[in-house]
């Protein structure tokens, strides 16, 4: 872990703070309460929170904001659901949090286009729930009840991403204030162009670094007509990992494929009473035309047997298909309710299928020599898992060997051909990782376009950058 | 069309010749032939040549060149294929034409991940050829004998688009050297990540004008168990693109879908003797398993009849799917050859599919008052289309009448929502349609980072932006 940089606000004078109260009124707050509430995320970082909480309503209030940042050299960090795992909310420099998360107005769905427009307060349910009755889906779903501004922040994606994509493929154009205040756009409703620097891909993924995003054209699926869920038990991790890998090459459209280990089955199995098999476990889902959705599970049924998969079960009803679910989706409650008092420290790493066993079985070896709890999921069609490490907050060493584990865990994802982070992103905890993965070379490229773009450092700084 | 730039060129001294003579040998030439063919493209612009010719074997030798020319202050222009459609390879501003076709090597085929490392100068049918016996393709395919790097820098895209992505969504690293001559990495083998700025979206698309590609990480496709290719022919354009909406809002994976007007279907007989009914055409394939394929082409046979459609030809041996996408590939020769002496004036544009149908109609109707001869071919599953104005070259005011439809149509691709190049770029021709298409702010933020990355202006200049 990198550390916590020392606490070096930029403070905003007592002028700066009445200019904000005058202008966003019960819309401001320096209440102790709000500010901790958006000076804390689901890392682990402990940071004095931000001086000042403001609320925005639209694109020219936020601009206002940056504007005023700016000439008071103060920072401003943007804030939607306050999900974020790396640290990435955190006032390590002070500063003003910017929350939008009441721009939460769904602007338009266009259905024709399979496109919506939406503020970056809205999140994923709320838009899901907008265009469920036009016969369409939004396909990324990150855990918690994060907003798609911040989800496109982080680049964010979960267990859709091996047959839909990521935030990276799902969004289409973003609306993005920038630190000078300017109000830009930086795409259309085309879905694809060679028209200049992709600069909505820039932007997703920068971390509140480079600009505020303010609208989002995201891309809507159709719902498939019809939806079946499998599990699938295997003797080890590697078969399932090999399995999966079978799947992808048979160029199966496989919408979801995730894996849970026999720990953390056990974990969940008595947290909600599931009764499943105390084994590696592939819980797959499969999208398409009844008849496709048949195929496609009696090949997988097949593919799995060749690798010893057993005690299948497959489930075509929502009900059934809930049930299966619970098991993915209770893992990291389970998982904490194992060590009363625990908190989890969690990973995430991401790296080509062909090492996934071998990353996989290597971490799983470490973690359990060093005797911490932990739990393990995988969205393993993409290479990707995260493991969560239990540790008791009131035993420092605990959480030292949390971080060691996750720096070797890092380290051999990198080692592997992989990413630091397949979708947590960098924050204040993977600034170093980051360094390593990329390259001086690279990361140099990177300060060049923050300082291009924000001279000042007024947007979220402290963040995926080491000082 | 922007009028190209006035010639300024930055003279590399005759020292810098003698220096890249020593170190190129017989890879160096100043010869007129060679410079004149690396000084002209695919666009319809009188621009002198290159003042010299590198053909590079490494990054190194790329680094090295790069590092000569900032020392110097001359341009350098990558180049690839000499495939560019919109000016993209003019040496405007004079300097050193960088010649990366002999970087031809695939480095490495990974299977299992289903990814290939290759150098920028290999072509798509070159590791299509490498890549097939192993079950898997390269799906972007554009017109020509395009390079990798080539297409990469353009953002390309072509006919699998609408299933398979663009260079956007199949590039996933590029190993890079900046206009410093460091050599960069902008990404790993992860199908994912969420580690710090996209440079590799940042880099593709930029037309050579911020560092010079030269290694590319590739997706690969799992060859389809089962192709289908069909035609159907439609009372009107309108018709064809209500199906094509229709295709898409089913969620069917269709392949391709390719719309030829009835003019150019005319032509497209009379070069290829095809026989094809002379209304609106719908060519499309889809990919999957037989039984998938047979289920998608009898959906597609019933929605195409409600907007009837007809004269329906399905082919699934080889031989009968090359003869049916004959008439597509051919359609830009048999346009060239309906009008003795011609040369066409490409054009590209992108709109959401729901304004599809308004836009080409428009486009038709503008182009057809003209009296030009023109061919008209669409992408039509992404929105993307492109018209081929045919001119006479000894004929100004043609080639004026053709530059005057060009820009009506994308003025009027741009007010539904469009883009004004779905993946030709932007190079010279269309630097005013991007201001139009992005916006002074937006530009701006490009113009920063070109100047933050390449402050010596050395890569590329006078491309993409308006001086």
């Amino acid at each position: 872990m990198t550390p916590a940089p020392k606490h070096t606000a930029r403070a905003l004078p007592a002028a700066g703070i009445a200019e904000l109260q005058g202008q966003f009124d019960t819309r401001c707050s320096v209440a102790l309460a709000v500010r901790e509430q958006h000076g804390r995320d689901e890392s682990a970082f402990d940071v004095p929170p931000p001086q000042i909480v403001v609320f925005a309503l639209s694109s020219a209030e936020v601009a206002s904001t940056l504007a005023l940042a700016s000439r008071y050299d103060v920072p401003v960090i943007p804030f939607g659901g306050g999900t974020s795992l790396e640290g990435q909310l955190l006032a390590v420099d002070g500063g003003i949090s910017l929350d939008v998360s009441r721009m939460d107005r769904i602007v338009q769905i266009a259905a024709d286009d399979m496109l919506a427009v939406v503020q970056p307060g809205v999140t994923r349910k709320q838009l899901n729930d907008a265009v469920r009755t036009l016969g369409l889906f939004f396909s990324v779903d990150p855990g918690g009840e994060a907003t798609l501004g911040g989800m496109a922040a982080t680049r964010a994606s979960g267990t859709n991403a091996v047959c839909y994509g990521t935030m990276r493929e799902n969004v289409l154009a973003l609306e993005v204030v920038t630190p000078q205040g300017e109000v830009i756009r930086t795409g259309t409703r085309a879905s694809k162009s060679s028209a200049g620097y992709d600069l909505t891909h820039l932007y997703v993924g920068s971390e509140g670094t480079l600009g505020v995003i303010t609208e989002l054209t995201v891309r809507l699926r159709p719902l498939p007509e019809a939806v079946a869920c499998a599990i699938c038990s295997f003797p080890d991790i590697g078969a399932a990992i090999r399995t999966t890998i079978d799947i992808i090459q048979h160029g199966l459209p496989i919408a979801r494929v995730e894996l849970l280990d026999a720990q953390t089955v056990g974990m969940v199995n008595k947290h909600s009473h599931l009764g499943l098999r105390e084994a590696p476990l592939l819980l797959m889902e499969f999208h398409g035309s009844p008849q496709s959705v048949r195929e496609q599970t009696a090949i997988v049924e097949e593919l799995a047997s060749g690798h010893d998969g057993s005690a299948f079960e497959w489930e075509t009803t929502p009900e059934g298909r809930t049930r299966l679910w619970t098991a993915r989706h209770q893992a990291f409650f389970a998982a904490l309710r194992s060590k009363p008092g625990c908190r989890a420290i969690a990973t995430d790493a991401c790296v080509p299928i062909s090492h996934l066993a071998d990353c996989m079985l290597a971490s799983i070896e470490d973690a359990s020599a060093s005797g911490l709890p932990f739990a393990l999921v995988g969205h393993v069609g993409d290479g990707n898992f995260h493991f969560a490490y239990l540790v008791d907050p009131l035993q420092p060493h605990e959480q030292a060997q949390a971080e060691a584990l996750n720096t070797r865990l890092v380290e051999r994802a990198l080692s592997l051909g992989g990413t630091c982070s397949g979708e947590h992103g960098i924050g204040l905890h993977k600034r170093d990782f980051l360094l390593a993965e990329a390259g001086e070379g690279a990361v140099s490229v990177m300060r060049r376009i923050k300082q291009a773009l924000d001279p000042g450092d007024i947007l979220n700084p402290g963040k995926i950058f080491l000082p």
